[in-house]
């Protein structure tokens, strides 16, 4: 791989995550210096020519997300005045896909906001990793991917023979469910969905004797996974795991995950965070070489599909048209 | 109301909508020609002054779509030159709204694509009606609105009594879940989901001598509802009813509808269809009302809060952060 | 031609003529389908890696102008998410051309709408060929050529010897006098206008005892060259003969154009219509080798001068400044 | 007329009429100062408050274009900084107007490049006066108006009685065959063309015997019309008069054209020239009031329709479609 | 001051400004709520209907720049979807108004970044106080006024008789001279000069026997001032006094300023600090009369100009022209 | 130097600039004919293909202004329509660069109106020369370059053994301190700054017997060196140098140079006056070696790093931050 003008720059948000692709990339990160100051304000400095390199930004937003996506728009910026070739944004978490539809006339878009600000700065490509809903990728008019965690989890799964008949995914609500249904033609089990309600959730789906596999695409609070799971057991579950695509584990987390049933939550290292916030049953399992199949792909030109091969199996046939 | 200065624009997708809407209004649809070539092409020409209106276009394209979106980018054009002050889109039915992401690295989304040339163009606002995911909201930097059907629906069942412990909302496949659990507060029922699986479709949760309410976004085919359907009574259901925002119905659709034991399916006048398309077990209730306060409230510039407020009442919670 | 980079797609509009270019090009037609529902609504999918490379996409828009001109748009949005290096628009025949200005204050022009939608969506670059007016060109800030049809014509009367004093070249109103005069240039003949006039048309310029060849950029109805013909007959034309640069031939024009006193009428392939619907007096030339030269010569970016050389030779002059 | 939120700007082009226009209208000119230093850059400086207004702009460009557009672009920047409500450019001549496609494929397109600055700049409506092709409208998606001056000479010559059968218009070139129709439609004569040809000009149609007008759109050197009415005279005419939307005079018309054999040459006020500068067989009408109606119009959102009324009555069966 | 389509909207950076303005104004300020989550994800609110106002939002960005310019551009975001006429923002303190240019060819120009990021949300009009650089105000294409400081300074200074012969005003550096010349006008005082050079700082101009007031346009750390006063004792100057735009008062600066031989800072409160960041010779005067003159004016579309009538008076000589 | 793909174009600004960067870059400027004629309006026509090619723009403003930059604006536009790969704007003089704040609100930005402008019309880069104010790099969102003209003066001055103590650099005016600084720690000499004050000029610092360099960026009346030379003779200075970026040299200036006691003034060649204008005690500096690194690094996509280096040292402490 030629990679003189392929340049691969870690912002401050997920550093060992970038070391692992660069490593897989054998090749070094760009020297640049990202200071703040203490009136906040940002500032960078690439310390290497990236005139006419095609540059890949690395950057996790999932904490003090303010701070982190005004890196990345400063440096989507500098590499610009700078003159590189391509600037590829690689965001592993996107901080503020949640707020991606107006749930009040009032309220902003912020998602949204997000990618205006990257596309405007000058970014020309966006990669990202399990977006909370797939369809912030038509937030963009700039090529963006999206790659899936689902396959990751299926063989992780199955690599300790946790699938068949004796299994159930469980969506922790409803709009869980398109993933559930995913991971569940993996491992060829059946399918559950926990329905908050208005006064207290319940199963609707059959739980009871069969282990079961809660799948989320974010732990934030560990309140959602612990009650689900209590509520799991209550219901005559067997064994309980759970997996989730990105890990935020803010305050409190930990205490509410050891605390919980599940005996072994997987996650992806999409979100850093500190070790100390991570509960002793949590596995962590790595996105960095699928993200770097996909960098090299879009560097040497070359066809991605087969990246995105294992999801939506069953969406052509979604619509009855 | 002194509507000197608002104009009410139909093109020919869906002309007893925009009918209706004028009649709530107490004002007469603006006077344009809106003619179609040999070739294909389409020639407007507005008839009377728009200058410095606040003028609403309403189209549906949930047939020809293409035909009917270059009416709207074209009558769009035309109004802009002609100085009007503001230019809102009704759309009661967004054509193209299910292609809102990427199925593969090669495929278009269309949905974006149909956003920005209605912006591009020169709209000023947008009104859509029960959109196929929110998130398409998104896909324009100008306001837009999306009003939502499942109220409408809930009145038309409480009306009847049709709600409480003996009733269940079913969601026809995984991605209706949103949309069944909205309803299913309405009206005090529980929840069940079909998932199509490999192989053949299996129902989650419990309908055995329950009455079911299949909800979906829209029916084109029929097929869907008439599988549905079946599995429900061999399951041990009740009575059947069903409902749909948007009722497509595309040939065959009829035969299928009406060979179901479906007892009753309520769907919008959001789609205009030919009368010889619509199964004998379907009832219309108009969206019309809904939209006119839409449009009122957008004109008035009051606050549309209250048109919203039927919707989401769970999502506040939805994220454990 | 190292062609590994350059792709060629064709849309549903002119598939003939694509093929001819791939012939001439030494490649296969890129792999791509496109579906059409029964709401109307169209899906592309492109089956090729295209990252990377220099896309050609070729599409009419004589007949179904709606339908072909989304399947363009559609195919530019996809081409863009898929990382096409460039998309360059080859249009042979640009449907909606003639709405380039607004004949009423109230009027869009539908030729603009088309240029931006074109733009917007992404493409690079456009190519068209013959265009009803030129000033066309500047409704794009993208690279745009325009071909000229004259030059084929010329060549094709000039092998049959029809040139020379005793022919005459007829325009058959007056906004067609500037292709009039170029051929007439070609061919080293004299002019004639017809003007249509308030009551009956009437000839300007003498044709009484010579051959006539009737010049015009689209033939639709046919209504045009049948009473021009006539006209001249009457006034003691000898042979008549007819080119178009656009044969469009909509229903009822080949009753038109054989009961006409024209003998040959020569028209380019850039429009495909039915075979039964083109009259026994027309011969088609087939515009693919300048398209071609034209397709290699940006692709190569290699000049593309000679390939407008025989045009507006007298334009230099034109201004009295 | 309430015009206390109407602000009339005059730029250096064409002061006369834009005080003409400012007197039909009842109000001042808006004080401003504009200077131009020895390195030719000018400044501007609005001295009364156009914080809201509607603001009209009034400047020609049919000498100095490039200081006088600069003023225009440079005013337009001033005017969008000082919040202007609306800023309306009035251009009685359009500069650049003759670059409107290209030649050949190295040209640039100029008078797309002036509606891009003019519309960059945050103009946000165009009005201009016989532009050399009406295709120019297009190169805006800003709201634009085009006026025509053949209603003006129709009214000019009917009020001489030089009108019927006894007169023949004469287009002096192939492209100028349009405004000739128009014109002989008002006054009921005949067309004729003169076709300059490889070698030497010569004439389509009947002139002998009859009284001529010539009309072209823009009078430069005076070549045309000398050249023209000379032949006009070696053919047979009659008495010769002439008209011209737009008389930029420059060095050495005026000897041509009293050298020539018309009697009377009638131009609009268009364009501003000095006094020495003109021909004395030359008479001038003011485009004033018609400007004036049509900025009334706009600023009163009344409908320009019947400003543009004398105008291509024959358009709509222009296509045989 | 009919207010019922002003909306006053204060963000999280300077509340008691804001609230100081809507005193002045006699109005609330807008109910919103603006949440930070745990992840840093801000979550914006507004509580009442804003549909068709004028919204000025209030925001300082000193400290925490990157999350109240986030919480900026998400307002922005809500107001353009909900509708709001006119979106005014009001930057008492411009955080990253230093980086106005790059300072190696690898650096970003944050303060256009964040011009841009404004502007592309859909701000409508900037209001600026004291920037940096005037110049910065060109990176807007919106409409931007930026107010200024010294006339408030030289009423401070003046009411306290600190003026004429016996005072010098003194530029801390290079950059500060014009400021430090504006105020010298006003107070009819000589002007000195501290340049740091390479080693160590030394005095341009005479301060011995003299009054000095250090100007500069912000404090930070404390530093300049604190080594600036020292040298001007060591000088041989009397009363030290000492005056700055804004007060940042980053950690440290306290005790520097208190250390230091001033007597008197006087800042302004456009930035807000801890008030035990305070130093005790520190005096604040408030900015809020003028920004609430420059709202108003901007409201009622009056003009502006005496708000700037006391800068620049030698400006206009400036240039050897 | 590969520079099959490298095309230089001069307009005509400054030809003998253009002509030795040409010489330095070993190539032929790019044929091109660029007319104007009688009514001020430009053609441009580019003699030889740049389709794909690298192209820089060589162009000085300093003098008829508007026509130069008219030339640019069109140049710009051919060379996008013409398919170049990049359009690099090389302005060594930057017209309306004074102009890059408003003075008072009702003044436009003109030195953004040109930055727009060239942006707009399709340049991808720019590369200027000791701007005005380093700010005006933000108005440009596309890769900017700013050089500096300081250390070119350095060396002259170090070359001819002027430096050191016995010299003090003198900034003829207060914002012309930056430069003087840099000029100074370069020569190791002190600093001196004339304020003009309301009343007469004054020195600040001290001039006593010592020899000074003035330094300005721009000459255009030679006003200020006139007088600010004559003051420093009145408080006792020895021999007196100056120098200036750009020597604009208007009518009147050669004789105030002439006649000053400046002994040798050392300006660049980026702007080109008639011999006739330029004084006795002027000596010319080629900036054309400096130009010609800059376009030879961007061409060949190496740093230009080292070209700024003499830059700027102090910058970096110049905030207490």
């Amino acid at each position: 791989m030629n990679n003189k003008k392929l340049k691969l720059i870690s912002l401050n948000g997920n550093i060992p995550l970038a070391e692992k692709i660069a490593d897989l990339l054998e090749m070094d990160l760009c020297k640049c210096s990202i200071q703040q100051f203490s009136d906040g304000e940002i500032a960078i400095s690439i310390e290497e020519s990236i005139r006419g390199a095609d540059v890949f930004i690395i950057q996790s937003t999932n904490h003090r997300a303010n701070d982190y996506y005004m890196e990345l728009i400063i440096m989507i910026d500098a590499l610009k005045r700078a003159s590189a070739k391509s600037i590829n944004v690689v965001l592993p978490y996107y901080g503020y896909s949640k707020s991606d539809h107006t749930r009040k006339p009032h309220n902003p878009i912020t998602a949204k906001v997000i990618a205006n600000m990257i596309a405007d700065a000058g970014a020309t490509r966006v990669l990202t990793f399990d977006l909370h809903n797939a369809q912030v990728q038509g937030f963009f008019d700039i090529p963006s991917d999206n790659l899936f965690a689902v396959p990751l989890f299926a063989k992780y799964f199955q690599d300790t023979g946790k699938c068949g008949e004796d299994f159930v995914i469980v969506a922790p609500k409803s709009s869980g469910i398109k993933r559930a249904r995913s991971l569940s033609e993996y491992l060829d089990t059946t399918l559950a969905i926990v329905d908050k309600g208005e006064n207290h959730p319940y199963i609707i789906g059959n739980v009871k004797g069969k282990n079961c596999i809660i799948l989320d695409d974010m732990i934030t609070t560990g309140n959602t996974f612990l009650e689900v799971s209590e509520l799991l057991k209550e219901n005559g579950a067997n064994d309980i795991f759970g997996c989730a695509s990105h890990g935020l584990f803010v305050e409190g987390a930990k205490e509410k995950l050891e605390k919980s049933p599940i005996q072994d939550i997987c996650v992806t290292d999409s979100c850093l965070v500190a070790e100390d916030r991570v509960a002793d049953n949590v596995t962590y399992i790595s996105c960095s070489e699928l993200l770097t199949e996909a960098i090299r792909g879009i560097y040497l030109e070359k066809s991605l599909s087969k990246l995105f091969q294992l999801e939506g199996l069953d969406e052509i046939i979604d619509f009855d048209r």
